[in-house]
């Protein structure tokens, strides 16, 4: 049991830890930190957490376990904090959906005395804040620890035995693989999706209206990937920059392909496309990470 | 009430208009009629239908009804049949995505005496064949009838009234706009999700397996949609080729620029981007066509 665990990004991912923490009681005090004012009254009123505030010096002291769970774009000044006033003891790790760049800040400020345990948990809603938070939101899903120079063997064991009280899958890989995988498996579909509801949101009032009432066919699942935090993803897209512009090159290489099918009515080509795509889906199933269940693993 | 209603190609959206029509006894005599021996068996065990066939003369035959629910690109010869056998005084309607082609075959191959109603029902899953059916799928789902020159008003009123009592909201718009709106509320986003499945397909084996073990990040639902039928999705691309491609160079355009938001890690334009898509989203709420719930409307 940990003396006193920090979370510092009070959001979806924040939230959940807490609920997790909390019920499965592994610290005797949480401390939430958030900068947002709206977010430090929607915490206080859950009343999940012993501490509530927006200075990360009051959070961290005398914590022995402190989760990053802000934006990517944070972590250069929680790190600079953390190294002025946390204790040299604790266990710092984090849930940032891109690693490279989280492990070389860390490694970058931190000094070798700290420890860093980089993770991130494949499991979240589109939905954001606070009350976003949900118990059970990790249960049978993955949690990938990205050792770096920081990471040291028995605290990352401990962590390891805090995301399986979660109800998580623990693995471990390095940073590069888990960026380029991200790329292709999360960081694609979003700006994507993204992308076809921008598109969507330009045309004139009158289709887009009409687009609106009829997205059941198709666009609304599109809609829901594209309401995710826009601070994160902005954060996620910089921070993954070269994984996402390599695998969009492929995509664009692949769409252009599949226009050309279209143009010139290859009807052979196009059935071998749509085809092709099936087996990959057949997979998944059987890896267990969806079910024919239309809210398998999306919300409880 | 019809004396025997024929479903010519009985898959997934065929096969639970059978059962809509067995429940509200529609029909004295339903026939159910596939190209396919496989789904033939699977309706004969299924035991919705008094008669199955692979023959369009014997479920035509004095059929008073007709529902065209089979791929576009046999449209032309079932058009063909149904002048060579059917009664003139039969109402066809048809259920395809895409319906510009879908009239313009009919006007040049039935002669003014027969009466079809172009319709589109907005309701689906990624699943196929006889079995795939189920009753309350159009249930508080749009249906769209596009009329062309051979829609007649008193037919056209029956079939509104059919699919009232399948539990559908009934609307009128032109073959135009229904195709304008399907391409970017149904067909683009099917082709993306086909085209990023496809490029994670064709990546090295290592990562692909890592692909799907963590497919859970976003990449899933792609996933989903991209498993719908091949030879379906075929069709539309081609039926509604202009629509479709002029759409894609909108997307292309949008991406394009995203690319560079990246690439030169602009953040004020990607917050920008990302936070935009969101009031589509809000308004696709407002107007009841998703919940917050993850299964709605999706499967039951």
């Amino acid at each position: 049991m940990f003396k006193k665990v920090a979370i510092i990004g009070f959001g979806l991912i924040g939230s959940s830890i807490a609920r997790e923490i909390k019920k499965h009681k592994l610290a005797k005090i949480i401390s939430a930190c958030d900068i947002s004012q709206k977010a430090l009254k929607e915490i206080k009123a859950l009343r999940l957490v012993n501490e509530v505030t927006a200075d990360l010096k009051t959070s961290c002291k005398n914590a022995d376990l402190i989760f990053i769970c802000s934006p990517l774009s944070a972590y250069e000044a929680i790190f600079l904090k953390i190294k002025e006033c946390a204790n040299k003891n604790v266990i710092i790790t984090d849930v940032g959906s891109s690693k490279l760049g989280a492990i070389k800040l860390s490694e970058k400020i931190l000094n070798k005395d700290f420890c860093f345990i980089p993770g991130h948990p494949i499991a979240g809603t589109e939905e954001s804040g606070p009350k976003a938070g949900l118990l059970d939101l990790f249960k049978n899903r993955w949690f990938i620890i990205t050792p770096g120079k920081l990471t040291k063997a028995k605290q990352k064991k401990q962590i390891e035995q805090v995301w399986k009280k979660f109800g998580s899958k623990v693995t471990t890989m390095s940073a590069q693989s888990h960026d380029n995988i991200m790329a292709i498996t999360s960081h694609i579909p979003h700006l994507i999706a993204y992308n076809i509801v921008g598109t969507a949101s330009k045309l004139e009032e009158k289709i887009k209206s009409e687009v609106i009432k009829f997205s059941a066919s198709g666009f609304r699942d599109f809609t829901r990937i594209a309401s995710s935090d826009p601070t994160m993803w902005r954060d996620i897209v910089i921070s993954n920059k070269n994984q996402i512009l390599f695998m969009l090159k492929r995509f664009n290489k692949d769409l252009n392909h599949l226009e050309k099918a279209i143009r010139s009515e290859n009807k052979k080509e196009l059935f071998n496309i749509f085809k092709n795509t099936r087996n990959i889906r057949k997979k998944i199933i059987q890896a267990g990470q969806d079910s024919k269940a239309a809210n398998f693993g999306r919300k409880n």
